[in-house]
């Protein structure tokens, strides 16, 4: 038997979700069955969609239940197994939760090796992240060298590699995102030609940079926050523009939605300009995380993708740095310490 | 010389036209030069886009001037000409605009074939309204045989021919229509499965509706209008939904702006349903007029597709027609008589 610390939802938020709507609880664990293994975890992962899965509406997966622990992608050591596909102290990452130990079965389990670049990159570039923004760059905007594109959440653990891919592509990449600190290191470190601060403008001045920054017009936007960056954007698309819808971060809680412009303005562009916009949900396209692995590993291996993460330390600090990230707290991808490295 | 009736742009409107913004004129005009011919104009063509016209903004295409000859397709037969390629009683069909004749030298001007099918269906079912239903189906919206379809403004000119070309596909077509006439005649004469009349029920009360006609859900949405059914299909859309938007009639002369429901609530099912929402216009579609004359043209001539016409009665009154036309006063495609048949 194992006593695992995991994280449940107690309570469904209103709004921005708050620290009563979460339990830290200890809960055990059977041992493992037939062809199942325990993983003692590592790394988790917070990311935005994660406040969707808090609400009981139909949305393109399941919400969580109350009682149950939160979901959210981890990586793990292999403790104990009796399948013989994941030996004793293989490296996994899964959708484990929000949890210290986890019994599988290895559905949905990917080993990973970790002398390719360090293990908590599973869960970002190489991981969930990276690949939406590949995806996302390439599958749904069809993103081509010499265009111009617009990355919201710039510095994000989408949004950062979105700009990356951009420039590896020749694009001519314009960030937006909040905080002179975040902007600076887009440029700086990220490549990006332009980063531009939306808290310290409105929906019109916005656009007025980002006509400035992108002289010729935009042809992509990947499109992370709603909200008045979108607002902004589409005012710059040109004739033809493609949009990746990958999320609508600014709207999740329930804020700026009856402040946001009518539909009709935003609306209207997308006939005028021939715009293209395409949702899209990661889950739909991981047949080609093996693609993506094989493009994009050895570019963060050898140090040509930049790795920016925040560290929670602990699990019990996962629901204060989800509140954090949901406002934007964040600098790069959030990640909470759950365990100690391997040995 | 020959002296013109027009009708000229006298002021641009705020919100829906009125008479006074256009002004029924006389002018002369020189007769054909070097490789140019005379049109005696027979049929004018009202449409929606020509609202976008009257207003100074920036669209897809430039305003009409203040002073200027409204815009418009027609068809006229050729009195002079000294242009080899078109013969005097060739009848030819071009943006002529809203005028009772006019010079040409040929450019963007097609002669028509009167043995096919009636002169008028050049403006209709075989012109830019039979293009645009044919391309938006099968080009933007990659529309299947046994999908579902919801079309809107479904009896118009654009829409009408929707129906009728996604019922040959072997799909389930569902229209939306102002009015139970126009419902009856979808139905009974159009061939589709269901119409439900917007005027009669709220967005809520329209989305219950169409989710009952359409059980399995919508697949595809061809969106003329914007406003309430906009928002009430979006609620029915399926994942991986396509809707090409056309137009947005609704809002054309500024009014339900203000009221629209906020971006986010239609905003958010293109993330969640994995939506691809792609606005287009004819003009950019226009090397597909062979292939489109091709594969429609008999379907005129033998009776499958059915024509609905409604005729205003000499230049004078195209302006009243317009106004009515922008408030779904029509019923099917609204064509001016301008002058008499070809003898």
């Amino acid at each position: 038997m194992t006593d695992a610390t995991c994280i449940t939802l107690a309570s469904r938020p209103h709004g921005a979700p708050m620290a009563e709507n979460f339990k830290l609880e200890t809960r055990s664990l059977p041992e493992p069955g037939e062809g199942e293994f325990l993983v003692r975890i590592i790394w988790l992962s917070l990311d935005p969609y994660m406040r969707g899965r808090m609400d009981d509406v139909k949305s393109y997966a399941d919400p969580v239940a109350i009682g149950g622990i939160m979901e959210g992608g981890a990586v793990g050591e292999v403790m104990v197994s009796n399948n013989a596909k994941f030996g004793v102290g293989d490296i996994v990452t899964a959708q484990f939760g929000w949890t210290s130990h986890a019994i599988s079965d290895g559905t949905n389990v990917r080993k990973i090796d970790p002398s390719v670049a360090p293990i908590a990159t599973a869960l970002g570039v190489l991981g969930m992240p990276g690949i939406t923004a590949w995806v996302g760059l390439n599958e749904i905007a069809e993103a081509q060298g010499g265009e111009t594109i617009v990355v919201s959440a710039a510095t994000g653990a989408v949004g950062s590699m979105v700009g990356q891919l951009a420039k590896a592509k020749g694009m001519r990449v314009i960030g937006v995102a909040g905080g002179a600190d975040k902007c600076a290191f887009a440029t700086a470190e990220l490549g990006y030609d332009h980063c531009l601060d939306h808290r310290a403008m409105d929906a019109k001045a916005l656009s007025a940079e980002i006509k400035q920054a992108a002289p010729g017009g935009v042809d992509v936007y990947f499109e992370n926050v709603g909200g008045k960056t979108l607002e902004a954007v589409m005012s710059c698309m040109n004739t033809g523009g493609r949009i990746a819808v990958c999320g609508a971060i600014s709207w999740y809680s329930g804020k700026g939605i009856d402040t946001a412009q009518p539909l009709p303005a935003v609306w209207r562009n997308i006939l005028t300009r021939r715009l293209r916009v395409q949702g899209f949900i990661i889950f739909d396209h991981f047949h080609l995380m093996g693609q993506f692995q094989r493009e994009v590993g050895p570019l963060v291996g050898n140090g040509a993708i930049k790795v920016k993460e925040s560290v929670a330390e602990g699990l019990e600090n996962a629901p204060e740095a989800f509140m954090q990230l949901l406002q934007g707290g964040n600098f790069g991808k959030q990640l909470v310490r759950v365990g100690p490295d391997p040995t």
